[in-house]
């Protein structure tokens, strides 16, 4: 970070023909910003499992090397053969990486909008927020309310909007409970808390005993740990007191969704009596958001001809709610952005330091639980 | 079959708690029509695969042993432990099979149009058609065209609006050419038929060269064998040049809709340019409406996030489009009845014959090429 911030580092990610991933710190040239863009000195921007992929790729982690120095880290890592059809669209390209986060407003362009905002501290979804300088437009900010930090605001986007998109498809589709793998993530405690508000009933599902104590702990009734023998019997029963019939599953590879599909069938079946070789005639639905699992998913098909599965992604979502009702979501997640929509880290790294093979070891796992925060504004 | 049309034969297929399916022959009264029914003497009514399900259920027929008598045959088969919780809603109830069939009304209720169809040629989609006399609703029958044979309009329901659904669907959610699998079946055919005449891109998916010639010499552009080693390939070609983002897959089991909405992928990609590591942005659909391969379905998700699975059926298809447009389609089957939605028959059956274990065999097998038609006028 040049002091006057005319440049500053950028990580970048980039993936060779050969099948070499490398991941490094480039000093770039902060852009000007155009009328509408501010620049943004980053000061938190959280690894997301949404940037994991973009940031890794699907390079195997585990053949990850370290190379560089200290100050210009590089790691390389190798792609599977099999998997680089699905990486085509990247090859050779020199990618930033970070969805989101937050920082005080350094400069700004001609308009009045951009203008207000100089000095102030702003959440963005601005795409390559790991630099430690970035314009972003406008129109891709929230301001922080007085007084919140960098860090509170850092993650004021993808997980808020993301749960909060959640329980708009819910409505949007007419179902009217919620069913949630993987929720003990940050994300699944962030739903639980929503659906507590708004008293939508939510099934959550974790795989840990120690998951399911702290969701009930946080005030969650219906809590079922997917490696417990008794994990069917359990399910079926929290799907026919809720009557959740909409899931979204972080998990995407394996049986899991669906079993969840097999539940809900279950539970559709013993409310409507009379048989149907094609079913219950209630649409189940399960909405792949995650790949936490990268193995294929199972399908079975034993839940009769009514049901649907699917890849879920915020922006979609975004455009079809509308401009208008994203800025409601908005406020709303400014307005409990240290309560209903705090996110905890376990640790903060800077730019180097998130390069560092130990690190990438910790987050790359993506272990619940385990939270990483980048602070770009930090020198090592 | 009464002289008097009082009493007939009707097929039951009950399905025993203990695991044992018994198909057999009862004579049943005739029940008086009411107001707004009328009695058909049923004539002729298909053997498909959507009475497959209801007629031997999750069966293993290759353990299915003969009893009773020639003109009161019974048989028996054992249903496998594991599929007996999906059979759940029908044990130990004796149900009537057969989705649609054609024949002459020999009674009608009171109502006028109950009446003015007293001695025509009727189709009818009023379940149970597996049965000598049947009364059914004159809202599920279609007065034949004049000169048309009961055989001609047997088979005028299912398969032709399952047809015009699809293509009805394809629109509806705005895509505009069609993928098909298991393309040579009768009901393939069909769609080849009705693509070519509304001038819609369609792309066939076989598995045999015989399937392949066959659908060529009807007319179709784009076919594929899925046994063929270059088949990834030719499918990307026929999506590129078709555009299509939407399958129906009569299949169900293993790997084919994955690679449907793989191919799919890659032909948007192509299309695109520029990298997201979610995908293309194009919404690609599989619905799956049979189930040829009982197996599992097998998902990579190897085409980013803009996708979706599900089942699709009829009758929900139906009552999504209304009264209205269905009447309108119906009036185009009646219309084509011997031309575009012409059904061919391998095998002519009576009710006792449709019980023998080598007919069994034969059109359990669903295999292409093979089409049964019951009937049950016949003696024997």
């Amino acid at each position: 970070m040049s002091a006057d911030g005319k440049t500053g580092l950028q990580l970048r990610s980039l993936i060779k023909k050969n099948g070499e991933l490398e991941i490094s710190l480039l000093q770039v040239p902060t852009p000007e910003p155009s009328a509408d863009e501010v620049v943004v000195r980053v000061e938190a921007s959280p690894i997301n499992p949404s940037d994991l992929g973009l940031l890794v790729g699907a390079a195997d982690m585990t053949t990850a090397k370290a190379a560089g120095s200290k100050d210009a880290p590089v790691v390389t890592a190798r792609v599977p053969d099999a998997a680089m059809r699905a990486m085509a669209g990247r090859l050779d390209e020199s990618m930033p990486v970070g969805n989101e986060g937050a920082g005080t407003v350094v400069a700004a362009g001609e308009s009045a909008a951009a203008q207000a905002l100089l000095g102030k501290v702003v959440a963005a979804a601005g795409g390559g927020m790991y630099s430690q300088y970035r314009p972003v437009n406008v129109a891709l900010l929230l301001e922080l309310p007085a007084g919140a930090t960098a860090i509170e605001g850092a993650a004021s986007f993808v997980n808020p909007m993301t749960v909060l998109g959640m329980v708009e498809t819910m409505r949007m589709e007419n179902h009217s409970a919620l069913v949630h793998t993987a929720a003990a993530s940050n994300l699944g405690q962030m739903l639980n808390r929503v659906c507590i508000e708004q008293q939508i009933p939510l099934v959550n599902i974790v795989r840990k005993p120690d998951q399911e104590a702290m969701l009930r702990a946080a005030g969650a009734v219906h809590v079922c740990n997917s490696a417990s023998a008794g994990f069917m019997a359990e399910l079926i029963g929290a799907l026919k007191a809720t009557g959740a019939t909409l899931a979204f599953d972080a998990i995407g590879g394996g049986r899991l969704a669906s079993q969840i599909l097999t539940g809900m069938e279950a539970a559709a079946s013993a409310a409507a009596g009379g048989y149907s070789r094609y079913g219950s005639a209630v649409h189940k639905q399960v909405y792949i958001y995650g790949s936490l699992d990268r193995g294929p998913t199972e399908l079975t098909r034993s839940y009769g001809m009514a049901w649907g599965i699917g890849g879920w992604l915020l922006t979609p979502f975004l455009q079809k709610a509308g401009l208008e009702r994203v800025a409601q979501l908005r406020d709303q997640v400014a307005a409990g952005l240290t309560t209903t929509f705090a996110c905890s880290y376990t640790a903060q790294v800077s730019l180097p330091g998130a390069l560092s093979l130990d690190a990438i070891a910790s987050y790359g796992r993506q272990a619940t639980g385990s939270k990483y925060v980048i602070i770009p504004s930090r020198a090592a």
